[in-house]
């Protein structure tokens, strides 16, 4: 198996290419991980860095997942008690969704995280980063709400935790990007290795094509969905007949959820296509069909991948 | 002895004076602190509240010296070993002051603000504070440095102080007055009460009368000066013949530091005249000398002071 091939497939940016080659060469013991804020129940948006997860661990990695708690917590996701509930099910839902418990570490971020040495960590990393620095890199992760002090420790957190759970490939999706970014430059300040990041596509918001789908806002595809909610958000989902949606009256940028969906989840265990050349195919078969039939297909493909995972079998064997 | 008037004597705000005078109604195991960072040798801008902790002794407060070096550390002020043996030089030197050895506490701020319990309530705390708000309490306190995220962790990490050592009054200059506020505003959110708070005059920069006497800019009267260095450095001190020096032709507000020398720290244990009218009775003492012959008897005054400070003697009996 092409490793290198493996870590980088789905993955929109490598951070660095070298780097990854490197891990490549000698991929057994090397440890990877994604934080998630236990913010809810396994959705559409998890799943891609969640996939790359078992990707990893089918060609050597040791794969961490971090429940991070005090982050959900730092980003006004309730009390301690509510997302440590959560992150317990969530737990369960990864297992559920395919990672091999046998090789997966979970970590409550409370475990670590409020220890003497993070936490002084946590102040050398604060006196080496600049409050806007720190401010913008959370810009796509807390949303448009008010600045909180919160929202600046957050990122100086995610760059300790690389760093404290001993890992050598951060994996997130591009909405982590500025984050990683900022951890790599200030990590070496404190005398630790700049971390080698993987960052991982979003699905377009389902009813609009603007911004990243999300469970706290707008409509996702979650675990515990049946069969018919999920025909049915997809029946109901933003879906132009061309794979460049034009943006948006007011400017934004949009996506295509469904051609999204199709790209990054139906397809890497459908089809032997090379990423590059899915999009565009998908799109000519879309753009040739009416509405009413494409989307049923649509919903047809999609309830079919979350019945029957193909891919999930052939990469846990 | 009426204690209102002594808690009260020398500050320019009490936060209430209601709560302040139920604190002197049973003053006996009252607990008054003020936080220090230990950026150096004790100075004239740290004795008013070294003064008010005598003061507050005198009248049966216990008193708590915070020796801030968790704080020193996120305002940059050296790496934490530098920090913590400048600490250890001013604890000895705020008991030459005349702070009563047996019943002053100091603690160590890394003693406890690395603790789970604090760092959890800090992360609530953040939660709770707006980045602007948090970054404006400390315009006076960090100067005009690039902001950083450090910045805005170090007055949330005071206001928790005043909890985590169970203090019924915080002391500070009004340079402290914005984060004390930001601690009376968020402390209740958490379920802590509102803290009491007194606020002590500054002395001027001592060579301008701009901006506050400071050890990390501009000159000071340290506790290590000779007799001959202040001698230099009141002889060569901004002293304007006016009790309002105008502002700067860049329109910076000016104090006059020579008259707040005497009128905080000289006249306090040498004359029985009122707060109020010590500041006219000097300005016109000072007006009507010539500027050689008024600089000679500032100089002699401030030597007298620094050689035989009688209200010590007076508040220790």
């Amino acid at each position: 198996m092409d490793v290198a091939a493996a870590i980088l497939n789905n993955v929109t940016e490598a951070v660095t290419p070298e780097e990854v080659d490197a891990l490549a060469a000698a991929p057994e013991g090397s440890r990877a991980y994604v934080g998630y804020e236990p913010s809810g129940v396994l959705h559409a948006g998890h799943m891609l860095t969640a996939t790359k997860l078992i990707e990893l661990q089918s060609v050597g990695f040791e794969v961490l997942v971090l429940l991070a708690d005090v982050h959900a917590f730092l980003n006004n996701k309730g009390t301690m008690e509510e997302i440590q509930s959560t992150a317990q099910q969530m737990q369960s839902q990864f297992l559920a969704y395919g990672l091999d418990s046998s090789a997966t570490e979970f970590v409550l971020g409370s475990s670590f995280q409020l220890e003497r040495g993070y936490t002084m960590d946590l102040h050398r990393l604060a006196v080496e980063t600049s409050l806007p620095r720190a401010h913008r890199s959370m810009a796509e992760i807390a949303g448009e709400t008010d600045a909180t002090v919160s929202q600046a420790i957050y990122p100086l957190m995610q760059a300790l935790d690389i760093v404290h759970l001993d890992i050598d490939l951060a994996i997130g999706g591009t909405e982590q990007r500025k984050v990683h970014m900022l951890a790599r430059d200030v990590l070496p300040r404190l005398g630790y290795d700049a971390p080698t990041c993987l960052h991982t596509p979003l699905i377009s918001d389902l009813s609009t094509g603007v911004g990243k789908v999300s469970s706290s806002t707008g409509v996702t595809l979650s675990m515990d969905d049946s069969t018919d909610a999920i025909a049915e958000k997809i029946t109901a989902a933003y879906c132009p007949p061309t794979a460049a949606p034009p943006p948006t009256e007011a400017g934004e940028a949009r996506g295509h959820p469904i051609l999204e969906l199709f790209e990054y989840h139906v397809f890497p265990g459908w089809m032997p296509w090379r990423s590059t050349d899915r999009r565009s195919t998908v799109a000519r078969c879309a753009s040739r069909r009416t509405t009413r039939s494409r989307r049923r297909w649509t919903m047809g493909a999609c309830t079919l991948q979350m019945r029957r995972p193909r891919w999930r079998r052939t990469w846990m064997r």
